[in-house]
């Protein structure tokens, strides 16, 4: 198992070891998915079972106090679930439409071309739970602003955002403020 | 956090108060994803931090002792990346074909209508390492027989296979016990 810190820290502020073990592991490759675009590979990261329980401790932090952990699919399922996991939290899985076989609720959000959806069962909080949101990535923010949206459908509230990495010039973080507050480990 | 055996039990034979425990948060759902099938949903599991802990618990057993979790895109992200984390191991994901960035293999494997494929970086394992292959469900094992294709692909073997739920009517295991020894929880 992964040392737990005895005590939590400043969520909102990564020390430099942490930052640096996990941004150690992300790859930069750049013309993915398209040319001009530098993509931010997380599995060295997930490859280096240190340094991703570094990443998730302080996701961890983040997400404390939370009555669930909404994770994105896909990439938000590896960090939401094992965060989940380590606070002894449910689990509550933000799908692509479609996917979900009981009575959903569906908010639609913005693709480069064209437009996708995402997910959650109608039962999926009870009202009054307050929900951490965790993914890898903020970028533009369009699919944490639909599970905040869909959090808030359900009668919860968002405790936090936390994602690995944060694009800030994408403008994400301006668009999730209103909801709760946003966390992220790395920016690039 | 869930409380943690102290010594790991024979991880074929759970007992039933575990399987007990899980199988009261798998919900039927008829005719899903369409008429005539019976859909095991997984939701309730996952919102049970206990049973949901339970289910990992006897899945980190399962895979203990192997080098590599690798979770098949994307629900078996949800159980093998909180299996890698409980295990200190690194978590490798198979995804579907197109997502990853970097230099992959690729493995097709057919679906009712068509076909899709599934897809590990070239670099994801070290020649010789023996990774687990996790995922919720165990079906007809096209999924799971294409993820071991994969390890062997590239230079790996299979330690083993653990799945939360097998419907055994489907045949899947007999595809798989070639690569190595298939563990489930549930059956149905």
């Amino acid at each position: 198992m992964i040392a737990r810190r005895a005590a939590p820290y400043i969520a909102q502020m990564p020390d430099d070891d942490v930052r640096g073990r996990v941004a150690a592991r992300i790859r930069a490759i750049p013309d993915f998915p398209v040319e001009g675009v530098l993509f931010r590979d997380i599995t060295p990261l997930l490859a280096d079972a240190g340094a991703f329980g570094s990443a998730l401790d302080w996701l961890a932090d983040c997400a404390a106090g939370a009555d669930a952990i909404m994770g994105i699919e896909s990439r938000g399922f590896i960090f939401g679930a094992a965060v989940a996991d380590r606070l002894g939290l449910p689990f509550l899985p933000a799908r692509k439409g479609g996917k979900l076989p009981w009575g959903t609720i569906r908010r639609p959000y913005a693709l480069e071309y064209g437009e996708a959806s995402l997910e959650i069962h109608a039962d999926a909080l009870a009202a009054g739970q307050r929900a951490a949101i965790v993914d890898d990535l903020l970028a533009t923010g369009g699919t944490a602003e639909a599970a905040a949206r869909l959090v808030h459908d359900a009668g919860g509230t968002v405790a936090s955002f936390s994602f690995a990495i944060e694009l800030p010039e994408l403008g994400g973080r301006a668009r999730l403020e209103p909801f709760g507050p946003v966390n992220a480990l790395l920016a690039y």
